[in-house]
């Protein structure tokens, strides 16, 4: 099977979400590449090459059976896989993003959260208990965890990145303000959230600059 | 002055953390651009004319004043302004998200949290009351609100966009697993969070396929 790109994963994860919203408000049990083309903004043709790339054949004047759309993404991107996953660094944002519960239906499991504050350790968040640190790297190899979020300060993030590695992480998710190395069979994932925030205050306070010229 | 592109602000933004930390560790006051480049993979060339471009001269042999350069590199991007920002959408995500101190410190200022269960309705979350979103209107008029950041679910978020936009926001930070249409002179920011972890499920799930073959 071929493999997909970003953009194709991006894609497939809009006509997804546009599918789940619609099977809930709708009795309907098929949508035509049309009718997704149309609410997301992409050409028809695409939305009909992506979908056939997948296997998925619409019937003419009917289109596409959403059900089976629906769960042929989810078999393609893997969200119906399990990961183990942990959480390092449990903050405000690594609490949050590590008891968000909408990840678990994309085959994210977090089964554990770790921090190196004795004030943090012990304290529940979600369905876990925060354990320290210094044991993750032992639980990662007893629970044959495969991936790691990040949500430590930026200046220990690289440090911290190295030893899950080594203790056997295949993926990391980065919530850390910085970019982290990772040798090329580890998948890892930078969300810069600061530099979403800095782009956007850019922009807004360009608006304001133009509007008041 | 000129326009800075997006490239152009991550690299401020990564030159800014590079120093925030670099002057948290050293006893030092200057860092030469070699130093920059080095640590953050950007080429020294590059790292000169970024700063040359804000006005900032080095001295040979010396380098770049570091508290200067961070001052430059805020006053720049905005972040000695102080926007009033609301969070609608006062979940796990939404809750963390605005009760993150570290945005403050880019002039990111939280005066509210807006949401439509009565459930949280009253809730204190951080330093803040949870009030109910049939009120988000008024207050941002009240309180000449400029930002907001979305945390709704998807199916209403451009419900909610078109609303706070109308009431007078100027800039939408929107963490919601949805694409969000906005005028030509609102700014906008997609945090697509479950996009990134499609990516790298997809991503850790081909390479687990190319070690087993």
């Amino acid at each position: 099977m071929e493999n997909l790109n970003k953009a194709t994963i991006q894609r497939l994860l809009l006509y997804y979400h546009y599918i789940s919203d619609h099977l809930a408000h709708t009795d309907g049990v098929s949508v035509s590449s049309a009718e997704i083309a149309r609410l997301i903004d992409v050409d028809d043709t695409q939305v009909r090459k992506d979908l056939s790339a997948l296997g998925l054949k619409g019937c003419p004047r009917v289109g596409f059976k959403m059900a089976e759309v629906k769960q042929t993404i989810r078999i393609r991107l893997g969200f119906n896989d399990c990961h183990k996953a942990i959480v390092v660094g449990a903050g405000k944002l690594g609490g949050a993003i590590g008891s968000y519960k909408e990840f678990f239906d994309y085959g994210l499991n977090v089964i554990a959260l770790f921090d190196n504050d004795p004030n943090k350790i012990g304290l529940m968040i979600g369905d876990h208990v925060v354990q320290p640190v210094d044991k993750v790297e032992t639980f990662i190899r007893d629970h044959d965890v495969q991936m790691g979020i990040l949500a430590v300060p930026a200046d220990t993030a690289q440090d911290v990145a190295r030893k899950v590695i080594q203790a056997g992480l295949k993926a990391l998710w980065v919530f850390s303000s910085t970019h982290i190395e990772v040798p090329e069979n580890i998948a890892v994932r930078h969300e810069h959230l600061l530099g979403g925030l800095a782009e956007m205050l850019y922009s807004m306070k360009m608006q304001t600059i133009k509007q008041s010229v």
